[in-house]
């Protein structure tokens, strides 16, 4: 039984980690922080709780934090991960970092996209916390950086194709949908219920993502060159879910058959990876409150396309639920501990 | 770990069965019954299921159902419940009926409103499986009446004031609310999403609605006196919850303390109701997927009337859950076994 | 052709006024007037208007406003709203005021459940602008008093009833559902997508919700005693929309002829007033961007209730639609002219 | 005033048809037909339309059809539009088919796709009604194949592109989302409520929904060759709406500036089609109901690709508004006639 805090628990991603670790076989929530919230039950908050995660939350100097717990999710923006990261990891503490501060392994690339980075050493330390492809490096880290979840959705396709060479790496377009949550919870005219519902809308079109240069740092690393690929995310009007469509042109030589064995060589004993069958494709509500990422694809033949398809919850294999996965591979738990929930549907 | 088989598999309720189920410590299912979907994976038609149920739906005749396990969740429509559950009864198991056949006592009531009863020497020996009223006599018996979703939310919201007589029983309106997945997953023009979707509508006004005799007949046995109550549904479009607004004029001398008190001594040690505070309201998005029952009420001084508000999942405290915690009780399992299910929010 | 200016055009009833008034084909809108947008075409806050109501928004004290045009609809909050209407009828203008400031007829009720009034004098002079009731007066004034969205559906459902005696005035019961569009652009974390969609909760349960009086007022105007009624207003996860079911006992002699007599005596001659046939009910997704009010009724023989079901757009008959209604009266237009509008389904 | 009737009125696409023309100054609807609802006012299975258009539905052989009207819209699935055409050409009338059946020049195309055609002599007099692309050739014609929902979306987008050589023809890959009323109001498992919302999915991925050689026929023509498209349905939970994000590559030489002339020149005179500003995004909620379609595009300069994103309602500009539009041209009333209705948000 470990001892871990929440910093940063009055978001979606913060509540959502309540939770998965409510359940959690080896944990205990012990602190969870909030500025706004601060002496309010967390289930005052996320009514969903009551009950179940009642603790309060807390405003507390990251030195105190450091007393009440031995691992720390950091749910926090960018640049606030920045300062609190390194005092937790000086204290002694293991850490999976659910902004983006550490995902990007150019500190020149962050600061491109984000602003200037005052932890460049630990940059370099992190490890990018996606298990499917980095497990044995999360095992023996202590700080995990927890992977974006548009990045999360369209790597785990990818991936094993990229590895094999059966695609074109400059030919890859990503468009994907997101539901509103990823938004996160801050009150945004843009996010109001009227402004979102019965409705559909792309954003940040054309290489202004934050994500793409995430997602293009592994993409060219599994391609094993520079990669540069159009991105375009779209919001839904539905709660969670990531579903991502990523076109790419078939290399000759590869068909339905071979591509198959490329996905269950790579994912067959995956716990969290669910390859569908032919002519069934993944949906979010199929995946809806798991850490599942369902994966398939379809060949086009007479554009030699292919039509990779993969749908994630957005907060919880994107984000929370991956972040679990992650502590219990540092942590040396069952890899899929606290993490058997069904997905819900309908 | 005893054996468990759920029949009529395909629909909503029977989904969410294997949803519960199979996170359960004590239970194996070991059959799932489809006419429409024989031979064909369970999570082949609920593909959330993928990877947790993905036993094979059979179709087989009630006798060879019997050898199949101990005890069997009927998750079928009204009148084939009646012809199948005397078999099963007739053969040792245990079964919890999640049809309408065996839970109003009268049969003459039950024929005004459904049709002729075949089974009524078995109508005597069910137990309406209400645990919150009726515990004790669930532990001891071999057949469960499933509660309807409606009379589940209404009934709990009621049961401490009219066992006190804090309320005067013919004032008692129940205006109710249900997601859509409580009319089923038969295709009908009336459930299609374009039908729902952005609306909102009352249906079967003024006593027409089935589960009137149900709530009137356990309101009447609180009450200690025949009661005649107004209950009108109306199909919300969300997929899951019912939200239930019930009005009644309140017995001189009773307040807002006094009727707290009253909810206290009543639940405050039930596993799956929790009371809400002053002003906080419940919503049906907090109870998502769980079996909790959220209650909550205010006094309108000026009218003398309490308004009693309470929310369920209604495919899980309305049916499948409230299933599974009375076949937890019947079999001896700890209450809460498989239902620590967290609501899902957002 | 009259010049209209629109006062807080940046609001959800502000931009509805200008989709209703740029077909209208008795009227130019002349200035629109939000202080956030100044200077920005209305159709880029509103993207559905670009093409159709390109107008630049304005920020321009008071004075100014009134060279701009003949007639005012104010669509801003209490309070500003008291603050404005003297000065513009002071110039001569016509204004009809959306906001709540001179809805009630007794100033010590608005300054119970407001606050200070600043123009009691006024509230004397105003109209309350429900047509169904008030048209004469309308036609003459210069000052109406626009219902609120939940008042309109309740008391149009009511008055001929309250008229004929038919129902017992302090049995009335209101159970309201609203969807969200009535709370508002904004940006409040309550009023999220996330913390709406999927869900359904009461708000301001028990005399709380500031409806209450004015629905008191007319009520009591209606049955010539004070009544006090029990509303409880819900938001549902729908844009537009509300409907109202309300109960009351029916008074001995009354039944279904009767009252539907009652009813197309009222209501048979009015454009915007809808009488559904027996067993069928109102829904919110009928009306969605009309100016109908869609009501049938059922009566409870056992409990000899009778509950009477209405719907309205709440943004349309419950505020802009019945806003131009109103000045299409005050300035001897054709009633219906610029509200043909069929509504939208699915 | 001329007479027009609708052949198949009870679909989404015939009952918007309806609320189309019942405000149409030129026409008036004379007979509607339906074979499931005979007898019955169509504003009882569309209850939106009481009060403005409570025509009786028929269930006529088509030759006493012709007897009923001058023009018809053919609201009716494929195959049977192909019975039906014939026999109203032949009596002199003109038609609006709004079916598959004589979109498709070549017939052998056609038969690949759908089912043998029994009338290919009509397929070559047969315009296909794109007013932007064929507005001529509509005007002088007596039968017109009213185009499916996406390639309206997708050849809008690319029209102009194509026309001038901006992109590679062979590169396009269109990732289309459509909201659910596309699929039509038959009852059916996939389009339950439960099953559509909250959720998002892909469907007949990869070269196998039949609007893919529609798009190409098109495509091809505007491109001056043979080109085979990457086309790619998804299935929103909204109720209206189609969103095409469409990826090509850059012809070189052409950049942000000389590609909005393109549009500009192309479109710029167009009544329903907007052309928004830099970093402006089409959304389906901001032509919801309209006619219009929104067009914007994005170049990401670093992969050479054109990003272009159009939304239209997949029933009015994607089905019964383009029918109208195209009666219009064909009956040499004003295009815009009955097509003045604003987009309605939210």
């Amino acid at each position: 039984m470990i001892k871990v805090g929440i910093i940063g628990a009055s978001g979606y991603t913060g509540a959502e980690l309540a939770r998965i670790l409510c359940n959690h076989p080896e944990v205990e929530i012990t602190v969870a922080t909030s500025r706004q919230y601060a002496d309010r039950p967390l289930s005052d908050i996320f009514q969903n709780l009551r009950g179940k995660v009642d603790i309060l939350c807390e405003n507390l100097p990251v030195e105190e934090l450091c007393r009440k717990a031995d691992l720390f999710f950091t749910a926090v923006p960018h640049k606030t991960a920045m300062d609190l990261v390194p005092v937790l990891l000086a204290a002694g503490k293991k850490v999976v970092d659910l902004s983006a501060d550490f995902r990007l392994r150019d500190v020149a690339v962050y600061e491109q996209w984000y602003q200037p980075h005052s932890s460049s050493r630990l940059v370099k330390e992190a490890v990018y916390g996606l298990p499917e492809l980095y497990r044995k490096d999360i095992a023996g880290c202590r700080l995990v950086a927890n992977p974006g979840c548009y990045p999360t959705s369209i790597i785990l396709g990818l991936a094993p194709l990229l590895k094999a060479g059966a695609i074109q790496p400059q030919s890859i377009i990503a468009d994907s949908k997101s539901g509103t949550s990823g938004a996160g919870r801050t009150a945004q005219t843009g996010n109001l219920f009227c402004e979102v519902h019965d409705g559909f809308r792309p954003y940040k079109v054309g290489r202004t993502h934050r994500h793409t240069p995430e997602i293009e740092q592994e993409v060219s690393a599994l391609a094993g060159q520079a990669v540069n690929i159009t991105f375009t995310p779209h919001l839904l009007p539905i709660a969670r879910g990531i579903l991502s469509t990523v076109y790419a042109t078939l290399t000759p030589g590869f068909n339905r058959q071979t591509i198959s064995e490329l996905y269950r060589e790579e994912y067959g004993a995956e716990p969290f990876i669910r390859l569908l069958g032919e002519d069934i494709f993944p949906a979010t509500q199929f995946v809806r409150g798991s850490n599942f990422c369902d994966i398939s694809f379809k060949i086009d033949p007479a554009t030699e396309r292919i039509i990779i398809m993969s749908a994630i919850d957005n907060i919880v294999k994107g984000a929370s639920g991956q972040a679990v996965q992650n502590m219990n591979i540092m942590c040396g738990f069952a890899e899929t501990a606290g993490l058997g929930i069904v997905p819900l549907f309908p």
